[in-house]
């Protein structure tokens, strides 16, 4: 079992990395490669398995066909421009979301050995004219280019896979919180900002209201979800490869409150309440009312409240 | 005003232009230039406003930057590679249909006047996992290659608009009956066919079953929804630019009756019953029960029954 991470070097992709490390199968089978990729080569790492690390750009046809060279058996295609980068640089935005994706898709097909591929999608799809409560059969119609050109690559991970050239699976990633690290260019970056960097002891500025609900899923959940959708028989998974995978909703005042009940005030009291119209103007689009009935037929997961994000951040991510 | 339409050659395209130069108008202003564009340079025609033809190739970006130099104000984009045609050859399908369409989108953006833009879109984006009644916002789950192509060439229609690129529109056609001319590669070709060649005293193969239901429109109908899609108010299209436009459902037997009421049981004896499972597996994943409510709130009209198509053949198209 040889498996490739594009987006290697990303935080999800990491963690996925450390995850299979400690598993040492997917699928059934034992792991003897992987491959992580990324447009900077990511650290090397230790695992019970052989690891290589590639930089590779996805918008770069030429360069997606040699990291295939690896060949390998399931793919984890997790690499995209953010939802703000790609509404302020929309020539970029299609360029990867949407051309890299595609240059992705026809490397997996040139295998030709039908891999598993796992094309990280996002809520984002979902917006504009549709009803409060989203089915799994509700349109995308997408109100960020970001939203557009995740939408548009799920419709041909669908169909590559109806025409048996992969096995692709398309899971509608929630607004993953609390994410290590630093905030980044996602119009969603202060969704996990305003919890890390004040459980770190730093201020952060929090550009929405406390009545803003956010569709969300912790890491540990985000990333054991992908892994479980790579681990679906291809039977399973129908006509529509593509689906939201499990989140929950609350407020952004509610999540605040989760926090205080774990760590006390003092956190709290770093939230700086200074409104952004550019980002709420994205994440407005967005919508928190969503039924994953599909992934949990598939055996998907869902996590508890917002108090076990918080604490899943101080075990595993919090920075020492 | 400055009309170009791509697909220029085809028959909705030639019916389109000849209405065109039967009003002389289009958005309350006076037509002054007709640009006609195809795989093939167009044949000139008679009109009360200028009228220009080029071969040009949507599949090539250069191609199709020279077409925009005639610099419309309105663009019907009607060219694609069609259902059955995308089917056997995928790289062809993507090539045309997403990238052709692309390079078209690219150009209407290029001009900077923000263009009106109409997509001919298709039913065959509905398919797959989704309730038997289709509603404005049911999902696209395309189970063909044609129609994922169009779904996501309509993804950039919308997203195209949302930033002021272009002011598009991308009305999801019925299948088209009755059409002049003579059968093509798409798997809905029969549908015109067995009426169309019985009329005109030749046989014709019907590949589906009598109780095979089809959601139609004629051509009359068909040219005067996409000339009143291009003259609707941009504020009136809201979030969703594509939308199915209206139709009726009917089966092929009930149709092959309202021809024998219009024409008698000749051509009726003419068909020849003969299955064709490659057809059947295309077709089959179409859906009939579409409700059309932003398309009629748009001011689109509707067929009468399908007598009327067949009188309009009559009228209209059949060969002399």
């Amino acid at each position: 079992m040889r498996v490739l991470i594009i987006g290697g070097g990303g935080f999800v992709g990491q963690k996925i990395a450390h995850r299979l490390a400690e598993r040492g199968t997917l699928r059934g089978q034992t792991i003897t490669h992987l491959a992580l990729a990324d447009l900077a080569e990511p650290a090397p790492m230790d695992a019970p398995f052989e690891v290589s690390v590639h930089a590779s750009n996805i918008a770069d046809r030429a360069s997606v066909n040699a990291l295939f060279e690896v060949k390998p058996d399931v793919i984890f295609h997790l690499a995209a421009i953010v939802s703000g980068q790609a509404e302020a640089e929309f020539d970029v935005g299609m360029m990867v979301n949407l051309m890299g994706s595609l240059n992705v898709f026809e490397a997996a097909r040139a295998l030709g050995t039908c891999p598993v591929l796992v094309f990280s999608s996002s809520c984002a799809v979902y917006g504009g004219e549709i009803p409060e409560q989203i089915e799994d059969w509700t349109q995308n119609n997408p109100q960020t280019s970001y939203g557009a050109q995740k939408a548009a690559a799920e419709l041909f991970v669908t169909d590559y896979s109806r025409k048996g050239f992969f096995d692709g699976r398309g899971p509608r990633l929630p607004t993953v919180t609390i994410r290590p690290g630093k905030a980044n260019a996602a119009a969603s970056s202060f969704m996990s900002s305003i919890f890390r960097e004040p459980l770190q002891g730093e201020a952060a500025i929090c550009p929405v209201d406390p009545d803003y609900e956010v569709w969300y899923a912790s890491p540990r959940v985000t990333v054991e979800n992908l892994i479980r959708t790579a681990e679906v028989k291809a039977e399973d998974l129908g006509e529509q490869r593509c689906f939201a995978m499990p989140g929950k909703v609350a407020s952004i005042g509610e999540m605040i409150e989760c926090m205080r009940r774990v760590a006390g005030d003092e956190p709290v009291n770093r939230i700086v309440w200074e409104k952004d119209q550019r980002i709420i103007d994205i994440v407005s689009g967005w919508r928190p009312l969503i039924n994953p009935q599909k992934a949990l037929k598939l055996g998907l997961v869902t996590d508890g409240t917002f108090e076990d994000n918080v604490r899943y951040f101080l075990e595993d991510d919090i920075r020492r």
